[in-house]
């Protein structure tokens, strides 16, 4: 198998059609993982997200990890890791920016962004309301790992 | 969308036939977040790897995460996470659980698995060997997914 960096086009051209990521944060050094859906503008990452124990942590440790993959072919394989900081978009000072995300996040279509989109979820008994929030890139880099016996034959 | 804990036999029912997953680390309280292949036998997941910046900040602070996910049908999705610490499997003192994990990893597979059971990957220009390690799993937790417009129909 051979490992080659990707080019900072090559990683921003997968975070444009990305959709799917794991946001990974930290709080007294503990790391923690969680599944999200993103929308890239260029600078930011967009998240809809409910509350809960990410956002406590990314409230007390700005500092996050976002790491996207995606299968090109049989044999190619590509991920992109992108670092940043957490920023919360709450309404109604951050109104701009929440229609922008709402608007970047409708065009990646998935059953559970439309049920986001209702603005409601109950986790357990409780509903509640879901989060906005952006993650500034300060910087990305990509591997690409490519099956060399697959691609000879 | 709702959402709901899993009990603690299904989030190991998941890490039985899982195989691919994110592992998060963190040095000075910046995560990281890299795709693995591991294999769950109970009370660790093994893990075949390249070196690299992940097992720098795994040797320096030793408290991981790991999250992998699936689709179970059109309506529901699942999450589950794992807290643990890591420890790596050098040889030869470590020869019984490295023969372990193979024989684990063995039973998962996939194209860049059989490349890495080739034990050699190149890295740029490098040859590389692949490195063992495991996380002693301290606690987990899942999260179902389900959307119940879909399931209604």
């Amino acid at each position: 198998m051979e490992v080659n960096e990707m080019a900072a086009e090559e990683c921003k051209a997968v975070l444009e059609h990305a959709s799917l990521g794991r946001l990974g944060c930290s709080y007294e050094n503990q790391p923690y993982v969680v599944p999200i859906h993103f929308a890239y503008d260029g600078g930011y990452l967009y998240v809809f997200s409910t509350s809960g124990q990410k956002v406590k942590w990314m409230r007390a440790n700005p500092k996050v990890c976002v790491q996207t993959d995606e299968a090109q072919n049989q044999s190619e394989w590509i991920s992109v890791i992108v670092n940043g900081q957490y920023e919360e978009l709450p309404g109604p000072q951050y109104t701009a920016e929440r229609k922008h995300a709402s608007s970047l996040l409708a065009k990646r279509s998935h059953w559970w962004l439309s049920a986001l989109g209702e603005r409601q979820m109950r986790v357990g008994d409780k509903l509640i309301e879901p989060l906005f929030f952006r993650i500034r890139i300060h910087s990305m880099s990509g591997l690409r790992f490519t099956d060399e016996k697959e691609r000879r034959g």
